[in-house]
């Protein structure tokens, strides 16, 4: 079943690759609409999820997640006209030029040609994917987790029915209906299908795909972000930031985890910042000599320093200087966000260089990290990968290149 | 012993990272002047493995990739000269722009940092390969075949003692001693210090990778390439195109396999372009139709149009038209180089674009598909896949880039 899936996904990819940008944003449209149209229908079938989530017992944050409501669909229809807005990468001349013997070589952007997208409970990202990979004229199969089944599958059925009367091929949407653990592994060894798998989702579904997937696969998402303060810096608007980058949001990926603080200062500012941190509600789990300044810190563990929280926790560690905090993100970090806070524009520099990872901040918030707030647009995902693309993922992300070659009779030397 | 290999390579990427283009190229200009200075050295290594080869019985195309002389050991000299004068593409701002907010987003061009190369019989990969990871700012481990064990171990030898003396550390580069399945297996899997495994070398090694790797690979090298000619061609030119892409080299992964003919033209052209083929010594096996046109065409199976022969053999097939032609390459041909030859301007295009392969030619010999013949430089593969990098692979992609967000306090809203 999963193979049929794969080969119609490919049959749908050649047709689309050959459209026309109007005709694409049409089709986006068109889903836009209609979700709007079928929205009761879409409810529906996410109540099912939604009940069925509730006898499970699914904690709060992942109810919420999960939820569908009339606001939320009407996002889900702006987020497509948006990626309708957006400019199309396909078919751009990336660059030409002349060789001594003639030969006219040029670079043209052309679309991945299948994504595979598996995902964890949000049903909204059924919609989104379909539309950034609609764009950017890719076929999309959509996995989704058992949770949000029915949502999936009720939004996936709306998409699909409002292509029928545009260029887009209707088979360049699918959602898998099942749920089967099995199913999904033999979905991501189909490599001779599908160009692409981006995973979203938490650590354990983004290790499986790593393990089990042949298809190259682009990693997203988790972030352990930290945020070093070092002695320099402005102490006053430091606060603000690790306040925002904890607590805006503390559920998302772009969330600081962790916060390293100068030695120098950690007298004068550790006491402040856990004082605020703790107003919000926040735990602070902290090193040693963080327990010594500040009275009721729980010790962090080893485990500590690499978790994701994703919840109102922080971890926090003195450091001795510039390097140790930089030597501490390296090893810890999943390599996504983090910010420096200093007033020396060299050691921003050295952090911003030596930190390897996809988004290095100066004096800001690691919150910015999001396809919307680079000004990049909707984005698939965030890539914690060095391959292919790093950081926010768009449209223009989901294409390749291929290189023409035009002669006039040319051969080899 | 691998990992020990690995985390010594990891360390050594992040000293590699902060090197000036300067002492990047002086380190790799010592390697090429060791290189020649220590040929005897190296040959003395390099008779060991031929003789072995020789009592092994193995291939005289093999035997040929295997032995070095003081020719090709300058040619591995020229080639890191060469790699020293390109453009460093390290530190390179790709872009910037400043959001609404104040913050200035940048793009920053970065080592990927560990590359690893599995590779077979050749053992000059074993310095050219290192000369552009270095160049790029990646520390390299190198896992070539069992043949070449002795060759590439000393030619390790030989660079890294020219290292000892430069900025860029000795474990930047490193050569497995082991030629073990299993170490080889577990090296494929250190995705924690490894942040790119690059295969050079038959379907069967890439498949391995593809089978057994766990970081992210890029898939080289194996070339079923097609030239198809339209009823329009101009015949005197499509002859030499053919004898030049088939016999100028037939062991490399450009030179062309398949040759589909537009029926039209089939019984006019398809004589003189077999005589001309059998004259250099090329098998044909061809499709019924080929063989009613043609005497003592072997008849092609369906496992025939899937193979890279890298030998002189071609597979022939008449097809009815253009669309036929492009069905074709794109269910058989390793998405390598193919080309079209025709003098209507409307048919290359429509090949060009829908032929899904990293280089589509029109009018021109595919055997161009290379680093150097495209005017890009020294190449470490010629990438066969979508993700990353598609076609010859230069310094500049082996490298990344991050993001960089300089700000003055900004909160997200």
């Amino acid at each position: 079943m999963i193979l049929e899936i794969c080969k119609k996904a490919k049959a749908a990819s050649v047709q689309l690759a050959k459209l026309s940008t109007e005709e694409k944003n049409a089709a986006v449209c068109k889903m836009a609409d209609a979700l709007e149209a079928n929205a009761d229908q879409i409810l529906a079938a996410n109540k099912k999820d939604a009940d069925a989530a509730k006898v499970k017992g699914l904690k709060a944050a992942l109810l919420d997640r999960l939820a569908l409501d009339n606001r939320k669909i009407a996002n889900m229809a702006v987020c497509l006209r948006e990626v309708a807005e957006m400019d199309d990468p396909v078919g751009e001349i990336v660059k030409t030029w002349t060789r001594p013997n003639g030969l006219l070589i040029g670079q043209m952007r052309v679309p991945l040609g299948v994504v595979g997208i598996i995902y964890e409970s949000r049903p909204d990202v059924t919609s989104d994917a379909t539309g950034i990979c609609i764009k950017s004229g890719n076929a999309v199969i959509l996995r989704g987790g058992s949770d949000a089944i029915n949502s999936n599958v009720a939004i996936g059925d709306v998409l699909r029915d409002a292509l029928v009367e545009t260029a887009v091929p209707v088979d360049a949407v699918q959602v898998v209906t099942s749920t089967d653990r099995k199913v999904a592994e033999e979905f991501m060894r189909m490599r001779n299908y599908v160009d692409v798998l981006i995973p979203r989702g938490g650590a354990d579904l983004i290790r499986t795909v790593v393990e089990k997937a042949s298809i190259p696969a682009i990693e997203t998402g988790t972030g352990n972000c930290h945020i070093y303060v070092e002695e320099d810096a402005d102490l006053d608007s430091a606060v603000p930031i690790i306040i925002n980058a904890k607590c805006q949001r503390p559920g998302t990926c772009n969330a600081v985890e962790k916060l390293l603080v100068h030695t120098t200062i950690a007298e004068q500012f550790l006491p402040v910042a856990i004082a605020a941190l703790r107003e919000k509600g926040v735990e602070v789990r902290g090193c040693q000599k963080t327990a010594k300044i500040v009275q009721d810190v729980k010790l962090a563990t080893e485990e500590d320093w690499y978790r994701e929280y994703l919840d109102y926790i922080i971890g926090v560690k003195v450091v001795k200087d510039l390097d140790e905090a930089i030597a501490h993100v390296n090893k810890y970090s999943t390599k996504h966000s983090e910010s420096i806070l200093t007033s020396d524009f060299d050691k921003a520099m050295r952090f911003i260089r030596e930190v390897d990872s996809a988004a290095v901040y100066w004096n800001a918030s690691t919150r910015f990290t999001d396809g919307n707030q680079f000004g990049l647009g909707a984005e698939i995902g965030i890539s914690t990968q060095k391959l292919h693309a790093r950081g926010p993922m768009s449209v223009r992300h989901l294409t390749t290149t291929k290189y023409f070659i035009l002669g006039s009779g040319q051969i080899r030397k």
